[in-house]
């Protein structure tokens, strides 16, 4: 990763750690990682092989890891990478070993045994940030490269991880600097009457900083929605073919299919990657009223998931009688819109985008269209422009699940829907709730700043909110840390990176 | 590993392959492995950093993986193993990449459209040996050395995959052929009358060389065990506390223990390492008279499982009728010294080592001293010398499992138990069947040219044999090899070793 200096004032512990950095289980081979000042010290005590000190960094050699009693445990490759040159920023030596569960135990024991203490989950990578080789939304990245499990998320962990997203923040932090000098221009001269020019040109400042910190904020939910999968709610009333539709959908049967209305009461859902986007399709139960209980908990549950989908696939069994479908459609929908309102998060969404509050994607399918005797006639169906139903496209996509007709089309919608809710190509999208959280507080701040501009309060007043939105969006790279929330972010690491 | 030269005749193809080395799963980071001619120009081709031409054996190289639309795929750590010095033997690069599942397979799927093919299971070590950089023996060591898990199994594997094997037998083969040498001789100088006194010379040769074939052979009960865990039965009536036994032996709860007698009726097993050696504990049905169908098949495969176990621990209730149950167990060994004979495999064994047929070492262990109300009488107890029940030991262990009484004198014993089954330290014991069987097969030629020997027939007929028996021993290094056995051995490596 491209290295960015935090010249950090927490201090740690500067002892030698390890850890088995490969993924647990048994493989072909393993890589044991022991990072610290001791490095070559503790592995060269338990190494028979060309001796360590001598070795030039970048360098691999082969050896024998040996116990206390001289038995050799395993011929090993070592190779080193010393300091500051290494992913820590301290001497590393990586131990390529048989990949036997037993033989990267015992290892690691040895070179606990040896001197090295067990290294917890991330703390490779916190050591990177401590040496200032990343920051912290770097280290959060490389957490998400290592989840990333789509072309999509790939892309934006790997921006992340190697630091155009910092390099972003830094550019609005050093605008902040600027905004703050001005204010304490204002503040030495403000005997002499100069406040009123610099006013508008803070308030202008003021507003293209917020625009970008709301740009920002406003790409969380679509990020989110690339990182985890985007959720592709199937809904429509009992035997509409949802669970064929979904198993169509994920190539395989993963929910149950009956003739029976009321089948599916779970919510079963998994994923699937088109055009390089990964989708998480959800497969709700029919929604109808019902007396059996099991199947109304399941209903209300596809209500839930509904109002939280990125897109909604509405399907209606066109061989059944169309127009009630629609009615209960557009009942649903009704539905949405007023829980929408109360819905805590998408209200914090929309303070910061609030024209589109209720920004769900929602198609319509005509499914079993191969059972159907008629041809379904287009002008009465609904529309983009129907009152009735809102949708998202003009043409509702005709379909049979159970011949796969119709497919390629419902697909490629998809793949279209994807690229609607990105942002320009190779713009930075906001996919961690923690940086969300910070620009949602530093927006704040600067509102608040802005508004006391307007109301021509104190430069005082003022430069307390710009060093409250400073702080936020130093949270989000490192610049300004705590214990905790270092913790709290190197905790979710895998133990070994 | 240890080199050792096998010109091998069969041909290979020699395209460049690729795989994920390390254990399948997310991690940290993960290894991706390439060999072959065009490795570097593979690799070179999807990559961005120095220019892998100009890189060193043995050198690691930070740099990024670029896909065809110039994407970065991934910032990975590239290691150089240039021919002849590598693994294979061949170019190697290996790929230090993030360790997402879907990161590493883009990465080997690039490198596959780049002109890589996907390596089968083992198809690197195969490399390795028809580059002559090991042996088959030492190839199936590394196996071993991947699936062990233990001290014990780890040191057999490393003994093999070292060499040490190897090199025993290549002084056997060596020896033989000096046989065969002296027979040539005898061939050439038949019409001299030297026949007799080298006759003396030849047989004596031969009883050395087959005393070693035979001792090696006879190495691979104990040598299994070692490998595969010790299999250590705990066999006696019902309610004599079996299973609390086996909870205390192996530190979980692993069976179901209750009052009820019968509770036990599947065979529960499960190992735990002691002083460095994997036990395999077989909790058994409680041996009794039942008219219940379900307990009576695990009573039959309880009484298989003690035909085929290296341990009996004969577990006597104290609290309950002591004489009856002792009557019990004599009838149950009775029975095993009959079924012993009708074995097939211990047949064979046998063959090899007459006198020890029945080497199964037996314990009594009176359980539930707590509840025993009399001081249990040492004198009227069977020992080692009893005449009705065949024991290791001359003395019983006293133990209450449920109050973890006596526990640390078993775990000793059965430690020393382990011991008494290893040869000298340090010394090879044969732990693969393919071994076994080619060491049975050659025993068996020689055997036959020994008797020829004695009958003082012509050498043309010795010869024979002896060429058979050389073959034999040729297959476990590989010196005399097929396609279809190499196929069968390396199918059982994991991908990407």
């Amino acid at each position: 990763m491209e290295s960015q200096i935090n010249p950090n004032p927490i201090s740690f512990s500067r002892d030698t750690i390890v850890a088995v950095s490969t993924p647990p289980g048994t493989g072909g081979i393993a890589v044991i990682r022991v990072s610290g000042p001791e490095a070559v010290d503790i592995v060269g005590s338990v190494w028979r092989g060309v001796p360590m000190k001598n070795c030039e960094s970048h360098t691999a050699h082969l050896g024998k890891i040996v116990d206390e009693n001289g038995e050799v445990l395993d011929e090993v490759v070592a190779t080193l990478f010393l300091a500051p040159n290494s992913y820590t920023g301290e001497d590393i030596i990586e131990l390529s070993c048989h990949g036997s569960r037993w033989i990267q135990r015992e290892i690691v024991n040895l070179l606990i045994r040896s001197g090295a203490r067990s290294a917890g989950p991330g703390e490779f990578s916190q050591r990177a940030f401590i040496n200032g080789r990343i920051d912290l939304a770097q280290a959060e990245g490389i957490v998400d490269l290592i989840a990333s499990n789509s072309r999509a998320a790939q892309r934006l962990a790997m921006m992340q991880a190697n630091g155009h997203f910092s390099r972003r923040l830094e550019e609005l932090r050093n605008q902040l600097i600027d905004f703050a000098s001005l204010l304490e221009l204002e503040l030495d001269f403000s005997e002499e009457d100069v406040e009123f020019a610099d006013r508008l040109r803070l308030m202008e400042l003021a507003d293209r900083i917020i625009h970008e910190v709301d740009r920002l904020s406003a790409s969380y939910s679509a990020g989110k929605a690339f990182k985890e999968g985007i959720p592709v709610v199937i809904a429509g009333q009992p035997n509409a073919g949802k669970s064929t539709l979904l198993n169509l959908l994920l190539e395989e049967e993963k929910a149950i299919v009956s003739d029976v209305p009321g089948t599916t009461r779970d919510i079963i859902e998994d994923t699937r990657e088109i055009d390089g986007v990964l989708f998480r399709f959800i497969d709700t139960a029919g929604l109808r009223d019902t007396d059996d209980t099991v199947e109304r908990i399941g209903i209300e549950r596809a209500t839930d998931r509904l109002l939280r989908s990125a897109i909604i696939l509405w399907i209606v069994d066109s061989s059944a009688d169309i127009p009630s479908q629609l009615d209960y459609i557009k009942e649903k929908q009704e539905e949405i819109r007023v829980k929408q309102g109360g819905n805590p998060d998408s209200q914090e969404i929309s303070q910061a985008n609030d024209e589109d509050s209720s920004s769900i994607i929602q198609h319509i399918i005509f499914n079993k269209i191969d059972a159907c005797t008629e041809e379904i006639d287009n002008s009465q169906l609904p529309n983009q422009n129907s009152e009735s139903i809102k949708l998202s496209d003009s043409q509702p996509i005709k379909l049979s699940a159970t011949q796969s007709l119709g497919l390629d089309e419902l697909l490629n919608i998809l793949s279209a829907d994807a690229r609607s809710m990105q942002t320009s190509e190779g713009d930075i999208m906001v996919t961690n709730a923690r940086h969300y959280e910070s620009l949602i507080k530093g927006g704040a701040a600067l509102r608040r700043a802005r508004q006391l501009l307007s109301d021509n309060l104190s430069a005082d007043f003022i430069a307390q909110d710009v060093r409250e939105a400073l702080h936020h969006l130093g949270e989000i790279t490192g610049t300004i840390t705590t214990s905790t929330l270092l913790h709290s972010i190197f905790s979710r690491f895998c133990i070994g990176k």
